[in-house]
């Protein structure tokens, strides 16, 4: 069964062959049927005249993309946002529907705006309904991390699109273990949001408007993205390289903003110590990116995947705002301390954007040692990357993985080729007690419930139908 | 001659499998017999009844050390360096011998000194030699990259054993292009050291006491390098995830020093501008984990590789101070702009002792980006890594590589090893110009001359004899 003269003759080519075989290999042990019922549904598409080109145009608008960090400021003056308005992560959701991280997330905020003095007081207020409303962060522009809870005073993130000044938004992040978007909202985790409110969020305008204003031009975030995948971030997860480099290129501007230096030290220990600081830059950047390729007519490619801790959710470029949603999924992964599986609730955050623009998940490969933070092996990591590749309209040409020969990342989830071979999107994310109030107890692999997708797909049959009898 | 069959079984595991086969491959055909001559030698040291263990105390001396950044101040007051004394990398050489890129540091170090106004000057200073001295770095427990020439009036970082407070010294990295350390000495080149000798050195002092004085302790270089190799640096030719740590670790205290916040921000524009910073730091880190070999009675393992452009010299464990020198050989790779072969340097520097150590070169399989700067594949990269474990005693468990499942990094050379399969270390490297002044035109791929193993391992097996005699 082996051929060891083959494979003393290939030498060291026999590595990049290894790969090419190993695609192969994946290939034909994945290999499952259609999903169930999408025949009718994939042959409608498949003799769709506008798919092929829709797609194309959709997949070249988001790698178009090139996000730059072009301000922070309160999401009061960003998005209008009014006291008892609450963004959250996902599809949307009722109260009476949200998971425990959700409901705490909401609590810790409504006592960040003075709406309650203590959190647990605000269970009664969203019962109630009648002085606060909820509604998707992915519905203003924005993207959230977890439960992606934003309250008018927190600070966002501004990225633009240098060439059609479109924009998207994200909070500013807490780093990890107790925190509001995992559902904490004890006294610490308030202090720490107080103190970003009121010193951090500040210092990052100042800082951020000083070197978009310079000869420098703004921070590319598309760009640190490209560095990161070469240094062992797949920028869901492992956010350490572009940390590092966000504090880089803006530490000289926050030195001299005027700031006192104590409060300058501070914040670049807080950033430098939280090697997650760059997650909410990612998301926006993917956001802003996939946002390029939404109401394109005729393609069936995902521009949001999300979960609300109850709901997945996924939007696709040809049809509209429309969310497609089945029961989020519980992560397979490693516990902190002494949580497990009990004690983790169903996936959650905006985050998996990272998956939908090609990085993430399916940029396992880049970033070997993301493993010990969420379990499985390197070969793993390395089959993951390519097996993505069979569910993706293309490579991205500007973020690629050395280890595969700077292959570019998969990119652009396409409904059809999902429903086509049952591969599902692979997902890394974090896992938030399923307790309101208990923070992170893990971090993990998930995937998106398997039926969102028919779904998507017939409403895509749908719309061509439609359009066929037009 | 395929198998497809075994290749679908195998499924996710075949990329680990290729892998281990790999290393199988790469091994048969690399094999060659022993080096010519050295077969009594080698017959002579199996034989030596002292060989085995003094080799696992003298890799078990290296692999317990810690480096820890103490302390920067320059040379005069840490070496007791005086006017007219220069350090360089390599072994010793006189003037006469010296390469282009030497000659032109040591005229750019005479005018930082104040020995002459005009660099051009200074060849007749180091012809008559009355007032000037020549002396290897290595000889005082430094390592100076490229051409390596150390003045008294140089910043050096002080690297201590936290076990055993050893101590070793480096200069503080310049940046690329135009630099001393490959050869320039022009008018930007001298402005940017006497910068460093009157800003970025006293800052650097303020910001390194402090942090090892608080409560946080002194950085801890071995534990950077370790988290590095997760981040695509081999710590030779890519330094980028390390010298972001520092900063991190660094720019609170810098912030907080006292100095103007014009100074500290454009020293952090400096070091974060300057992707090598951080080799200035791994190198001696290296050499105090070496250092800690030194004079092991019977021991094969090298303990120094080092080039002064003219002479590739290494000392080994069992062979005290003593020097086995051979020509430098030029490197293949990848040249900057119009530069081409002709215009390189034989290899220079005591950079090599990284791969002494186990990284740079020998750990390119975690670094596979690194092709792009010093020319190869991404296979042969990871072939590299795995080779070098057929010359090394042992892996280090802390320095690991993700993508080869975490295996340590093969540490520690052989002598008897490298004599026996006639595998030669490979040493990633920057090219330096030959001409005096010109600075870098490249960055490549280099072995040592092959001859110095069989001169070193005679020596060994001259001095196992004379211990068998006893």
């Amino acid at each position: 069964m082996t051929t060891p003269a083959t494979v003393v003759n290939v030498g060291a080519d026999l590595f990049a062959d290894a790969i090419a075989d190993q695609a192969v290999a994946v290939t034909r042990v994945d290999w499952r049927p259609p999903m169930d019922g999408t025949d009718a549904d994939l042959a409608t598409l498949a003799a769709d005249p506008l798919r092929r080109t829709a797609n194309e145009r959709a997949l070249a608008a988001m790698l178009e993309v090139t996000a730059t960090l072009v301000d922070v400021a309160p999401a009061s003056e960003l998005l209008g946002l009014e006291p008892g308005q609450f963004l959250h992560a996902g599809p949307p959701i009722a109260w009476e529907r949200a998971s425990g991280p959700l409901r705490g997330a909401l609590m810790g905020g409504a006592a960040l705006e003075g709406l309650v003095d203590d959190p647990e007081d605000a269970a009664a207020l969203f019962e109630s309904g009648t002085s606060v409303s909820l509604e998707p962060c992915h519905h203003r522009s924005t993207v959230g991390p977890m439960a992606g809870v934003v309250t008018p005073s927190m600070w966002m993130f501004v990225l633009e699109d240098a060439a059609t000044g479109r924009r998207t938004f994200c909070s500013l992040n807490e780093g990890l273990g107790k925190v509001l978007r995992y559902g904490a909202y004890g006294p610490e985790v308030l202090t720490r949001l107080r103190w970003m409110r009121d010193v951090l969020g500040p210092l990052l305008q100042k800082a951020v408007r000083a070197v978009r204003d310079s000869g420098q031009g703004p921070v590319d975030v598309t760009g640190i993205l490209t560095q990161m995948l070469q240094m062992g971030d797949e920028a869901h997860n492992r956010n350490r390289a572009g940390t590092l480099m966000l504090l880089r290129d803006l530490s000289p501007a926050m030195v001299t903003s005027g700031t006192g230096s104590a409060d300058v030290a501070e914040s670049l220990r807080f950033v430098g110590g939280n090697d997650h600081f760059f997650l909410n830059l990612a998301m926006p950047a993917c956001k802003l990116a996939l946002d390029a390729a939404r109401g394109t007519e005729g393609s069936t490619m995902v521009v949001a995947m999300a979960r609300n801790g109850t709901d997945f959710g996924i939007q696709t470029a040809g049809t509209g705002d429309e969310w497609f949603t089945g029961p989020a999924q519980l992560a397979d992964g490693l516990f902190l301390g002494d949580y497990g599986p009990d004690d983790a609730n169903p996936d959650i955050g905006d985050s998996a954007i990272t998956e939908t623009a090609g990085i993430g998940g399916f940029a396992m490969a880049t970033a070997p040692a993301i493993v010990r933070l969420v379990g499985g092996s390197v070969p793993d990591a390395l089959a993951t990357t390519r097996r993505m590749h069979e569910i993706t309209l293309g490579e991205n040409p500007r973020w690629t993985v050395p280890v595969l020969e700077f292959q570019g990342v998969p990119s652009g989830i396409d409904v059809t080729r999902v429903c086509r071979t049952g591969i599902l999107p692979q997902i890394n994310t974090g896992m938030a007690g399923k307790q309101a109030g208990v923070g992170q107890v893990g971090a993990g692999l998930v995937t998106p419930p398997a039926e969102i997708f028919p779904k998507a797909l017939a409403r895509l049959a749908e719309l061509a139908r439609e359009r066929a009898a037009r």
